[in-house]
């Protein structure tokens, strides 16, 4: 029960640090706590609705012969109530509710009659078109949906101890190990997620076979002749192994990179996580968003050129953020190298966070940093046009999407948090994530530690770690330091301990009960600057605070538009915490000039000599990211001009 | 014969400026006349070779029955045959040659083979496809391609006197008037292009049904409900006549705002005209490109929102530039208005020139304003993946396109520029473009004047225009003076006259043989800043000189990557001749500074406070834009850093 809701490394050979389950995690109140809270509520609960009102519930109802009539919506479907599944299974994991056993128990309910004799499940693929199963791996998505189905199955069983869910899976998951592999059908499914899915199968059941499948799925990408029309965007142009830049649907590439880790962790396979390793450099060093987002083409909602970060047009895609942590958790396991922890802290209280609003029932598809308050056309030029909102205005939160994708995958994200922030490798616990509360990890070696977490991060940068109880011998505490953290310092008993940002800060001692530790995190305003080939972002910088990354929204600056807005070195930034602001938040407050209305309102004019110099100067107040498009629609920026006048 | 090939306005009762017929026109050896003779050899030569290696003209020999096998390509390539044949037309009207006429005779006498008895002709429906004839208008494309067959069978008459293309063109828009219209099916195209032939050939054959046929198809959008989805990339989201921003595919906007101007010069409806303007002041005063390029974005090849105006991600299709020339040719006709005459200045020297190759046969399809030299990945996401090239590295140029619309159109564009020069009113001969060479214009009254210029435009500022022969009474000369012209004059026998930038100069007066009209237009480099909402031009300036837009470009900067120069104050920029680069260009020299390369290597890193110090110099070299790409392949850039140290 409760054992490793998200990734059970407990037993892989090759992981460097094996995460602490969830349920051996307490979360109290504080900033994640809040967010939990809504999320398990509010937003499961609108989330079920809308699985029921959009037909995707109807759609298994009619697969199981109970309800007539045609399937609705997009064949995919399913994929959302299976995410939804494994969210609420999370969340069910750390209190009981009978409300929401009840809406699960009537979904797997669903599901178990909808599921073919064979295995197969896909409510697209039913009725009078159960014959076109399989007929187009490229895009329809099926083993996609099945690995959701899995990894549902996974963390109901983990955290239920139930087998109705996970007796589907299994079968499932042999039908797929039947019909695909050297002896079967070869092709992968053009939308990753089944090996991340079988990888985690083979450790709940212990059968090695799930794990080869997975790995089998892994190599069939850029076979030659090609599965998948060779093409970049599904990631099928050269064998993974080989794959050196982060290319393609950028959702798919973290789904994809993380499995190679994952599977590598237990195959001990170097050459998967090597390549994982190198698409992570190119996605993180030189093709991701300040807020961990990923993806700046709406173009096959794909990553861009080295550099190609445009702000209004980012797609950043909140799965993609969503899916950057899985990856980013993995590399981590299997490496200890803390600029996965760095980016996975980024991601998630940036990138990922932004795509649900305060209540836990309104989401963000495509995440620009810069919005502009016009209402523009819609553009039915690509695909997910709907979820897509791909314009630079009137960018606002939505209930649902008719792909949606990212409702459900912040759900499962939020609810498994916990299952994040901590990690055991031999004698030693590791700290990745600041979540107020208590952990008690079992040690390789099945010893006890508790350790008490006293902090408001991210508001404040004190984090107080206290042992509680530790066995009598030495055991290292590892803390991460972020990369952002430029003066910290890490005191044990009145003693300073050296501490280098961006790195594990590790003390080994034996622990009397009660010992304190004292982190602190400086959390003075910071000016953030962009690698000088990101074009978007020459002459600007962006406002951060610890791991938030902050932004300016119009809501806060009726006098002026935020584009007008100029930082300069007097603008002095003061930090201003806001009890009543969304919830609760710390604000940045300091002055802006006001960049010079041109007297020409032409496109095109010529250059007046000088740089634009501030008319005059106005209050500024730039909130999280995060809390953009709560309130009152308007513009948005992240990156913000700087004139050193 | 050479009447009017390309716009006959003579007897449109609407039109302000009716266009004075190319076959009046001569070009003397000069910028255009070299870049036409290249065309009309090599360019057309090479067009028609890949029309019959791509299977392009197998497809007509397959349609006629004359060979087996299958439609070979995409549906809409008779298109590309069609333009040629209307490039070849103009080519043929200017000067006699054997051997393009065998050419052209041949693919004729294949289209005349090839068209149903009915009238229609489409070589992909053909066949066992004969049956799939118009299922599907908003996607395939049938009444665009008859559109281009009846704009190149219009031009053919015009050139030749022949009516064998003509034949088949009036038998094709008589089945299309048969078949569509208040009595018929109603669906207008996906792709707009029928509307400004049928305009056209109502004017050609004197038949005022093609005009209703046309006026039909432009009201047809934005119906209840849509026939074509209500897609705003299609311009069906309303009613034409209220559509007000220029949106969708860029392309598809530019044919059809032109039709809507074009119809109304025969119609007199001010509301079709107004609707026109609209749209033409959202796409030239806020959607535009400095170099008359259009489109922002990849999906959709469509517009972006106001000021949304990325450099490397410009899609800036040579087709757009082309159409909005051929909208500006008609807005300008249709109001006199100097604006249009500057934008279709501005794209023709810039935006749609830089789509060929010095030598006429090679072409860019999207045309970015910055680009860098790493080969990235094609992008198989969207629309014509083939053509777009969507990176921002490695842009080539190439012989031919899978979807090849950009060729011929640059082709028929260069043929019949003489025809966009000059335009008449009454009393008055108006001076659009300046080409050095002779016009002999009939006065709306009959009377003929014939004009003698002389200049290096665009080269050299200085146009001499010499009335050569005049009617014995006082007849006005309107000459424009381009927007960017300032301190610009005219003088006529030593005396001054007013001018202002941004219209036309008018000089009404007797003109006794050999009068001498001395228009000087100051060459002085120029630096353009953009629209402080462009957020991707912040901080950055343009070279121009004259109607061109310059770039900065690999090739002339071996020491340091065209990323890191920046222009001062000091940059101290100077004009230089340069006749044996790239058959003879004006080239700007100067100094820039190199931004220093920061230290660190990081995406993000903290903001170090000050801006970028130039750290030395070196020498700059700036060439035309439309000249780029025609050396080593390399960065570029347009855009430039400008830091007023």
């Amino acid at each position: 029960m409760n054992s490793a809701a998200v990734l059970d490394l407990s037993k892989s050979p090759h992981a460097v640090v094996r995460p602490v389950p969830p349920g051996r995690v307490e979360v109290a109140d504080g900033f994640w706590a809040e967010r939990m809270r809504s999320m398990r509520g509010h937003g499961l609960a609108r989330q079920f609705e809308q699985c029921e009102v959009t037909g995707r519930l109807r759609n298994f109802e009619r697969a199981a012969g109970r309800l007539e009539g045609k399937f609705e919506g997009r064949y995919y479907n399913d994929s959302d109530v299976y995410k939804w599944l494994e969210a609420a299974s999370y969340a069910l994991g750390r209190a009981p509710s009978a409300e929401l056993q009840g809406c699960m128990d009537r979904v797997i309910d669903l599901i178990r009659a909808a599921q073919r004799p064979d295995g197969y499940i896909n409510t697209y693929f039913s009725g009078s078109q159960a014959s076109w199963r399989y007929r187009n791996l490229t895009d329809e998505h099926e083993l996609y949906c099945m690995g959701h189905l899995i990894q549902a199955g996974v963390a109901h069983r983990r955290s239920t101890g139930s087998d109705r869910l996970f007796e589907v899976v299994v079968r499932a998951a042999d039908h797929i190990c039947e019909t695909f592999g050297p002896e079967g059908r070869p092709e992968p499914d053009g939308h990753p997620g089944i090996e991340l899915a079988l990888v985690e199968l083979a450790r709940e059941t212990g059968n090695d076979k799930y794990l080869k499948q997975a790995v089998f799925f892994l190599d069939q990408r850029g076979s030659d002749p090609p599965h998948l029309n060779g093409l970049h965007v599904l990631q099928d142009h050269a064998p993974v192994r080989e794959q050196r830049d982060a290319d393609g649907h950028s959702v798919r590439l973290t789904y994809l990179a993380a499995a190679m880790a994952d599977a590598a962790m237990d195959t001990g396979e170097a050459e998967l996580l090597a390549a994982s390793v190198c698409l992570w450099e190119s996605a993180y060093l030189r093709r991701a968003y300040v807020t961990g987002g990923l993806g700046s083409r709406y173009q096959g909602e794909a990553f861009g050129a080295d550099y190609e970060l445009p702000n209004d047009r980012a797609y950043a895609e909140t799965c993609a953020a969503v899916g950057g942590i899985f990856w980013n958790a993995r590399l981590l396991a299997a490496t200890g190298e803390a600029r996965y922890g760095d980016w996975l802290e980024t991601a998630l209280y940036n990138g990922a966070l932004v795509g649900v609003s305060p209540d836990g029932g309104a989401y963000f598809y495509a995440n620009p940093l810069a919005a502009d308050p016009q209402p523009t056309p819609d553009d039915q030029g690509g695909v997910h046009s709907d979820g897509a909102q791909p314009t630079i205005g009137g960018h606002q939160r939505q209930p649902w999407y008719d792909t949606a994708c990212c409702p459900p995958n912040i759900a499962r994200l939020l609810l498994s948090l916990p299952g994040y922030a901590y990690g055991v490798s031999a004698g030693a616990l590791w700290v990745h994530q600041y979540l107020p509360g208590r952990v008690e990890a079992a040690l390789p070696d099945g010893a006890s530690i508790t350790l008490r977490v006293v902090t408001r991060y991210p508001w404040d940068g004190d984090v107080e770690l206290v042992v509680e109880e530790a066995p009598d011998r030495p055991v290292e505490l590892r803390v991460r330091v972020p990369s952002w953290a430029d003066g910290a310092s890490l005191e044990v008993d009145g003693v300073r301990e050296p501490v280098e940002p961006g790195s594990y800060a590790g003390i080994r001692r034996v622990w009397p009960a009660e010992t304190a530790v004292r982190l602190r995190l400086p959390m003075d305003v910071r000016l953030v600057a962009s690698h000088s080939r990101v074009q978007a972002n020459r002459g600007r910088v962006a406002i951060a605070r610890g791991p938030l990354v902050y932004c300016i929204e119009a809501a806060d600056h009726h006098e002026s538009n935020v584009d007008a807005l100029v930082l300069g070195p007097d603008s002095d930034l003061q930090a201003s915490d806001e009890p009543d602001l969304l919830g609760g938040l710390t604000t940045i407050r300091g002055s802006a000039g006001v960049a010079v209305k041109r007297e020409s309102d032409e496109l095109y004019s010529r250059f007046d000599g000088g740089k634009p110099e501030p008319s005059g100067s106005t209050a500024l107040t730039a909130i999280p990211y995060f809390a953009w498009a709560n309130r009152a629609p308007g513009g948005m920026r992240v990156w913000i001009p700087y004139v050193d006048s």
